[in-house]
């Protein structure tokens, strides 16, 4: 499973936001990509993607970095939804294990591309704030 | 969003369940759907998932009663990812909590379909058995 290319796209994705690489972040995102910034509040598409990013590296002092710990890939067809956990450290939290659910679909061209990016799991449930 | 065509979906899905109305139950998904049996054993297709749900009415000894508890979808295009909670009650079991998460997929008809099923939410990166 970690010779899947979605496997490979989301260690990419991790060493882009350590990098504040955002450019490389976005190209693993669909056009129409819905990103869940905090429960109840997503970025939807490239430009606000982009700038979810961008404020979140500076809301952390450009110290987040994250590393996957796991990943469970079921694919079929030209989707597939991974649910995955992570590690979060910045010099303002604690260390954090996230648990994040993506929907990732194949383009035409036969690239995986991430559709959906939910990095709250099912705490999207509780809407708290 | 209790309104959204594919709440509706699940909602009709549960019923089904309950009713072990299979041909109703099948309808939802993809030709080519993945669900969860257990982590690590997935059915997938039609022919396969009728079969693993007849296994588990049978194993529950025709018990099994599923409701759903709360929903959050987060849908682009024709694909969208459902967090969703559910009681499940049988006789052999106490009354559980699951979390499930689903990728759901707009067909050329306009008609939501599961793609993905997987009601173990994140105990699918265990694979304790």
């Amino acid at each position: 499973m970690h010779n899947h290319p979605i496997a490979k796209l989301l260690h990419q994705a991790g060493t882009a936001i350590n990098h504040e690489d955002f450019d490389a972040l976005l190209n693993i995102y669909t056009d129409d990509a819905v990103v869940v910034i905090k429960p109840g509040f997503n970025a939807t598409g490239k430009a606000q993607i982009r700038q979810a990013f961008e404020a979140i590296a500076g809301y952390f002092n450009h110290t987040l970095k994250i590393s996957q710990s796991g990943m469970h890939i079921l694919e079929t067809g030209d989707v597939a939804l991974v649910m995955a956990k992570a590690t979060v450290t910045a010099d303002i939290i604690e260390n954090l294990e996230r648990h994040a659910s993506y929907v990732f679909k194949k383009n035409p061209h036969g690239e995986w591309r991430c559709a959906v990016d939910n990095s709250y799991g099912f705490d999207v449930l509780q809407r708290a704030f």
